[in-house]
């Protein structure tokens, strides 16, 4: 058994998500089981260097976990370090990146890599060109419903698939009365806030990696709730998009249509669902669950509206059996990147990947802006 | 009290709609109840001319239900006759009602009125200009689901309207080993078919009568389902669009994202199902059933992938409560029009917001042509 | 961080109550978290000394929280106290709030915080002019229940308010067979008992500050048993009224119709149940839940005796969903009571709030003497 | 066996509960049954004259039921006729019954049995003076929820009687959006309207049949809904009380609260409930069910805000059984009059029973204007 250390600066484990996911359910997590090994023997143990700005906290999170290695400056966490993962608010991540990867460090960074496809371009070619590793988190891909949709899909379950239908969304309090759910930078355009920005790039890599390569878009958005209460309770003026009524097209003639909103009351079994349809069969996928119709199953309903309908649709539908254990997949894809890192196994989830993400967000504002549909180009290095 | 008769000129009472839903279930039904009561005392008694191409399936009619009058004469059934309905092939009955008028005669027709737009207009003019009555079928607005979440549009339940998703469809079996459960001539382009000309006039009035009118289109539709098996077993190129999807902008920012599709697998209650949402409330609206959720009872969810939602979101919902009975739409229109020709009360349903079903259906197609969102203009008469 | 420590004379500590609820759940567990952090950084540190009229009782409580001041003499309890708090039994209190409110102490006082209206008024203005912050615990608006029902209001959930319906009471038995689970004092007169004194001041905190002031009362008392058995197992006379029926004017037109009732069997799902009817919704709060009907979801019974109803009318209401974390709800109070002494934040519960639960109880027992209904003047200082 | 024909001159058929439960599920079921057979073998038939003033009405009721007298003139019906019946609105009542008495017939009435006390108590003199047996509808008794009720009363169940709580009232619809259930002039004063006049009759022989006379009143009325829609879609004043919170003193120091009103919603298993609480044990009794708790099974709560009760108080009472069939409640109150009239057994609901329901309910009005508690005299002769 050979053991290898990864020191990981990790940049933004002050963050909810820092914190939480990356840092307590994946890597304190992987170090609780021995570190993470590999088909070869091999054993990565990775040695996290917390980051962030606010000294103190990163001091009472290290004495919670029995961590000793902390530090509020870039130059300080990138020394000695092999990995250089970023969970900053998007606005800083670009300048930390650029230093990591000309420190010749290997980057995992959170979705999107960056606020602008060209930054989020340029830090894939130099990624590229500095010979590192780089990754971006797509951790909607790695949780239950999604990959057991996948399943479906790679067992060829679906015959040719037609159509795509996605409900993301669900009511973010206003404030005032109930308190919001969700920082308000989130509705003002000019923090980086917007539904677009913010869900296109999920949509991205799920429709890409599930489905097909997404070819155009067509996107309308709106501000439904144009005044909100912030955090110290005072009224503010939403300026951002809190809504996105999408329709993209995908190889193959597939039509993904796909709604997100933070203003829609759930009628649904979870806040996000994609219907996929096809020709042998059809399923739909929550974050956790998965279920489908064989077209052995599929009722000849004919409508007539004298009488309530014969069909209990809903029950026409079976869940897709786990088989599996799903653990956390943000921890999935962590040991994915490591492994790439350790062993140079495949990882489709790189800067370049990344950077689509950002021309879909980029792409959806702008035809929301022409009102009409707008091909996708193939990203070039 | 006074008896008075209508006679009514049914043309297309051999087909399945005309024949069940205009006969039996409303002028039958009417007879049956001893005519129609006014509020005035005036009781009207309709009176029905059976009309078709096939003169010995109008015999049988006739004979089972005890009718004496019956042709497949079009000038003979004018004859005598107060009002002409028109239930034939949208082909054929521009030229019927045109007709009709130039006798003078009130015309009620189903939908779509024309073809095409120049045509339902030129309906509409002549039927004004000749100072006859005139109506279109409108019937999915008097189906139960939709009065009751019109009721809550009336009571000012949803607060300001923000958006509508509207999801219809079913999978229409492609032939062969199951037949069909439609016609094929809707799945050619040349005989009239497509969804976007049968179903967009379905969603013009149900979103302008129920939500705002339509001020603008976007439309993407496909053909998913590119060969069928027709009605003598023959395998057949389906040339017209079997699903749509759609984005219309409705007065005062309302959006409504509406998808249409023979191609898809019901994952709903009911065949079409309208969520509308609005500040104070949301409701699910399908043919005969009505969900609501009021701001007071909708949750605050945070996302977490790490374990299963702690909320049943669709128990979160509660039924609309009927109380009303709910006759038959057909014939609850029929009865309206009864009237607004007997009494001259109101009756929006005419010959002018029949076409404006017409331009949407129009509109939708150049606007999947073009790619882009097209102006829906006022319709001058 | 500032960190400010606030010394509380606890006096009242020996009993269930003032242990429990306010010494436990409330400085102690503020003291678990660290102190209670305030907005602009303050961390307020309290410090409690115990008081109590048995040493012993008090030494043994100090050992088992590893507190080391306590006292049974009111003057070195205040020797160096910011706060001075009273559970005492309500006889008692008055003289000690006077004394603490000479020495300068800021007071916090269980309701009702006199015995009489002129008393309570005294000490109100003893407060005023010697500038001190002054409160008085009102728990049940602090309870989950009710706490939803104030969002429902804020809301606007009900649009114009009707009326209140609450139901309070359960069978204290009557000693003897099975013993009593109410001391014995509670219905004797002389001794401050009587439902009419405990109750009326918590009716009014919790309609003026949850739905409007309270403008008339009328109450109907009575002593439905007469004879109860006492701690030692004593037959005794029950000389206070142990249930009172009324009927309180509101603000807006509100009738607030009240029973409370030491002697009724409980057929509701909580102790106390307030039921609030408006034009547009009605809701039923108890301590911890609460269900709304809005007027969407509102039947349209007819009354038919030769069937059983066909509604099910308490499956027509939904559960307000909690949507935040309701804590302890003395130590709620007294967090906002601790900030407006450190801070001046604002706190609505002060003695001249107080003595309207005095004034309201004894219009109450005026009002069963007279048989009338009595205006409730307004508080003077 | 003896057959004695009676003939009813049943005036007000036309109205919905003379037709339906006095003429069809009363009379017309007897006459199915064969008649009324007496303990001492005589079976009363009973022949109906239908009364009322719409012609027209009566021709096709008689012709459905296949009934041959009918006539719109009094003196016409009383021709020839044993009992005189009146469900005629209240306002025209008196002479009519009055006329019959002069006739000699025996006479039987819907409540309230005349519109003011005076004119009540002069037809129970007429009556008693002509020697004419007389009765009055009260039909609530006979319902199975109360009658259970009365079971447990006679049965000694509930030890001493303490306390009545009575809860009647559901949501009258305001017209307009959703038509109004109830007739409108209901709600104007001028027509008779007002829940007070409608209800406290009722109120009155419940608790006195079931529980104890009553003695004293104390009623705060409120029209909570000003302005509602009326059958012709028009708005209105609504001028009369809509909603009534009543406190009755009854014989033995029991004490009932009951509210009536037509704007609340319904939080309750039936539309009415009464809630009795006794020493032994209490009940509550609806239309059809009734349920109770002895106190063998009376828990003993204990009041801590901290964790939801242990209790499910509502699952610790259970159903009377049936252990009868109960009928009509109508037809079973018109079988103990005809005993009454035949063969002189008790009949306690008389003119004089009926005319303390019209006393109550001016008490009502008079106590709600004044604001004070009224005791309730004796009637005398």
């Amino acid at each position: 058994m050979t053991r290898k250390t990864m020191t990981i600066a990790m940049n933004g484990v002050t963050g909810r998500m820092g914190y939480w996911q990356h840092l307590v359910r994946s890597i304190l997590a992987i170090r609780a089981d021995g570190g993470l090994s590999l088909p070869d023997g091999t054993v990565v143990w990775p040695e996290p260097v917390l980051m962030g700005r606010d000294g103190e906290k990163l001091r009472v999170i290290a004495a919670r976990h029995g961590l000793d290695r902390y530090t509020t400056d870039l130059g300080a966490a990138l020394d000695g370090a092999d990995i250089y993962f970023d969970a900053q608010l998007t606005g800083v991540r670009v300048p930390a990146v650029r230093r990591a990867i000309a420190a010749g460090k290997h980057v995992y960074v959170e979705k999107p890599s960056a606020p602008t496809l060209a930054e989020a371009l340029e830090l894939a070619r130099l990624a590229r060109d500095a010979g590192v590793a780089h990754g971006v988190v797509q951790d909607k891909l790695f949780l239950p419903g999604l990959r057991k949709l996948r399943r479906l899909v790679d067992g060829g379950f679906f015959g040719r698939i037609l159509s795509v239908r996605g409900e993301f969304g669900y009511w973010v309090q206003e404030g005032g009365w109930q308190p919001a759910q969700r920082p308000s930078w989130n509705y003002r355009a000019a923090d980086g806030g917007g539904i677009v920005l913010d869900m296109f790039p999920h949509w991205r890599y799920v429709l890409e990696h599930t489905i097909a390569p997404v070819r155009t878009v067509y996107a309308q958005s709106a501000t439904h709730i144009p005044a909100r209460v912030d955090e110290r309770d005072e009224t503010y003026a939403a300026t951002a998009d809190d809504a996105a009524y999408a329709v993209f097209g995908l190889d193959g003639g597939v039509i993904a249509q796909v709604n997100s909103s933070w203003a829609v009351r759930v009628h649904r079994a979870e806040l996000v669902e994609f219907q996929v349809d096809g020709t042998e069969g059809s399923a739909v996928a929550g974050l956790r669950e998965c279920v489908f119709q064989h077209r052995a199953g599929t009722p000849r309903p004919v409508w007539n509206p004298d009488i309530p309908s014969e069909h209990r649709f809903l029950d026409q539908w079976q869940p897709v059996p786990d088989n599996a254990d799903f653990g956390n997949g943000f921890r999935a894809q962590w040991e994915l990147f490591l492994a790439h890192v350790v062993r140079g196994t495949p990882f489709p989830h790189d800067l370049l990947d990344g950077a689509k993400g950002v021309q879909l967000a980029e792409l959806g504002m702008a035809s929301a802006a022409e009102g009409r549909r707008l091909d996708v180009p193939e990203l070039a290095w």
